[in-house]
């Protein structure tokens, strides 16, 4: 299927949105899940529960296997007790078990009480780990073979028994269930089926139940490995990690490594959040630029800087502060932007909506810092360098939103690599154009209130 | 194996360096391929030929497909035609040809004869394409059954033919060699022998030959595809891309954004590189800071900032610049370490190594940018201002640089997440620091010149 059909099904999705909800739920669950679950994801929220909430249990669950996170907490927190245990039986055992995490406990046990003794068993088992260790992220839906079994017999294991995840492979256990060996995934189909496993197997590749998940992904990339197998105290196979896993937690800790140093929120998908919520997680870091602009201006204050330039000179102090403040607000948008593009998270077609949004989380920040630092600046110095100081980092943050924004989609109109010039350059150019707007604008408040 | 094992084989492995050099191979033969790369990314350049030029071409094929672009571009250059050819043997079709991008036109065609025909046609088609295009990056080693072949047909081709790679997958092709099915993997494991194979195969997901390799990897990644299928213009299929390439383009292209929007150089193992190189690399970002930050007090002059202050109002003039170099050398230094920490680059016995060496690289870019803006400051103000500006660039960017290599150290010793405090705190101290630091410095300076 071209993308152009693609765009063409979404537009009449959203068009079926406004006349019959039934036709929508049917025409996401015959699109791909991924598909389905980028389209759900820009529904508004109300519509979006009616809609899910008509899907069979099946497509429900192969849309949340494609879902971000914080989409599939919002749409499970709305389910009843039998709509949430019919899809735990649906999903594989690591997903079931996230998604239990979301719920309370009260909600977890009557969604477990739903599902057959066997899968409820063993979800509460994975609901003891932290859900940041390899016992958090494993699945066990494998294949334990044992010593002396032959290939045949574990291939038909793998295509009759419904409780298999055949993407977590075969393992080989003694008789206490300590791995011995596991058999790579190309070897059950190339080798004889008369073979015991023993012939075929390699020494596996474990870790245990409380390693970090980082670590574990580390370990699957480096090696290249299908599989990663997870022993408890005693040295039993109690799970299985496998490579889609880790591709998982990469790319979960790249973005959220991303975000940290930038400062802003850890969920994926940011430009798809509400502006107040971008606002408010991005808000701490510009608190804290704040405090240490006003310090900085305090201490050269201290240390006699401009001391002898009257008016003059105290507007210099506050410099620091707004090129700071305007580099911080550009590096943050620049940074989510050029994410945003690589992952193919910013379709074309969104665009213009996410450069505005982004725009308006900036001079919404812009207004708040300016406000506070109007405040501060107004009751240290003089009431007329408080105005100039707050108007001057409203107008500079806006602007270096304005640049943060529009640069990396300027370079990708361009087909230049957006993060060569979104980082490097666009910080010397909000330095130049901060300071000299702060001036500007600092002089013609200060001479206006004269 | 544990982790101690590995170690201790590491350091054995380096004793025999000193000693014998088929030793040396034999043990890098023995360990995991991943393993062996990374020891061999630690040894001195001359030494680490010769080792490399010890080992079959088999292990040296397995050790190339886990290093590093860089090491994998400086081993093969040293190697003469044959060796080349035994190599190509070996490698899967796709990293055959990028070894290939590697050599000059004569060694390449000179490797080439040595190789079969087949190979080398094969080769020389791949070779035609944009390294970054899908047809730069497809292997050739498919799998194309014909309508009406069974299942057993297909399953026997992928035990007997040779050529065949197996990650690449089964498509079915129609007598036009034009796709019309994919057969997933797992259904090749669970289906009878008998089934013609049209009863199993699904709608194959392709691109055409000249698609961004970026694009390619975000739809593997967004539907979670095994592999996707590359069309000519005639709409034949002459390629296929696996899941396993699109995590490591994925990767290269997160390392690059990181890299680039820090002004950094994009090779992946930054911490690996030699420290002039490193410098080098980082020259052009603070070259543009420094010529920012020299435009801003030229700005901030003409503007009249400070003009009524005398010496100490021009002083004010270039805080932006000292902010903004430090700024820059501090979130770079942490940024690389956050990332190498992450990936685990870093590895806890190299951890006072790599701080070590990042912040003599920051002293250097502190240095050099010091004298060039003592240069610059003394010719435009007097030369007083331009040692303080100088002095205080060298103090406050090796200050920075300091800051940003431990920190990330001192968080991950914490078991804090390094991204946090890295980012946002770092740039609040560091630009608090780096205005005392001028500040106290331009004032020593001004008074002892006095």
């Amino acid at each position: 299927m071209s993308d152009r059909d693609v765009q063409q099904e979404r537009q009449a999705f959203r068009d079926l949105l406004g006349s019959s909800l039934d036709d929508a739920a049917r025409a996401l669950a015959s699109v791909h899940p991924a598909d389905a679950a980028e389209w759900l994801h820009d529904v508004p929220t109300e519509l979006r529960h009616l809609v899910f909430g008509r899907l069979a249990p099946a497509a429900q669950a192969e849309l949340l296997q494609y879902a971000e996170d914080g989409l599939t907490s919002q749409l499970v927190l709305r389910l009843d007790a039998s709509a949430l245990g019919a899809l735990l039986e649906e999903l594989p055992s690591d997903d079931a078990a996230d998604l239990l995490d979301e719920v309370d406990e009260v909600m977890a046990a009557d969604a477990l009480a739903q599902v057959n003794e066997a899968t409820a068993h063993e979800l509460r088992d994975l609901l003891a780990y932290e859900p940041d260790s390899a016992g958090g992220v494993m699945g066990t839906g494998f294949v334990a073979a044992e010593v002396g079994q032959r290939i045949g017999d574990v291939v038909k294991e793998l295509r009759q028994d419904e409780e298999v995840e055949p993407e977590l492979g075969v393992y080989v256990v003694d008789k206490n269930s300590r791995p011995v060996g596991y058999i790579p995934e190309r070897d059950l189909l190339t080798t004889k089926i008369h073979t015991p496993v023993e012939e075929v197997m390699v020494e596996p590749f474990l870790v245990r139940v409380d390693a970090d998940q980082e670590e574990v992904a580390q370990l699957l990339t480096k090696y290249g490995l299908e599989s990663i197998g997870v022993v408890d105290d005693a040295g039993r196979l109690v799970g299985v990690i496998s490579a889609e896993n880790a591709a998982e937690i990469i790319e979960e800790e790249v973005e959220e490594d991303f975000s940290r140093l930038v400062g802003a929120g850890t969920e994926r998908q940011q430009t798809r959040l509400p502006i107040l919520v971008r606002v408010r997680q991005r808000m701490p870091l510009m608190a804290l630029t704040v405090v240490a602009g006003l310090g900085s201006a305090k201490l050269l204050g201290a240390l006699g800087a401009g001391d002898d330039a009257g008016g003059n000179g105290a507007i210099l102090r506050y410099l620091p502060l707004i090129i700071g403040l305007a580099g911080n607000v550009g590096i943050q948008s620049s940074t989510i932007l050029v994410r945003g593009f690589a992952t193919g998270e910013v379709e074309r077609e969104r665009e213009p909506k996410v450069v505005a949004a982004e725009w308006c989380v900036g001079v919404l920040i812009g207004l708040i810092c300016g406000v506070a630092t109007w405040l501060v600046a107004g009751s240290l110095e003089s009431s007329g360098l408080g105005v100039a100081v707050g108007v001057a980092v409203t107008v500079a943050v806006a602007w270096a939103a304005l640049l943060g924004a529009t640069i990396p989609l300027g370079c990708r109109r361009l087909g230049i690599d957006p993060a060569i010039v979104a980082g490097p350059f666009l910080i010397a150019l909000s330095d130049l154009s901060g300071a000299a707007i702060y001036i500007v604008v600092a002089n013609q408040v200060l001479k206006g209130g004269a």
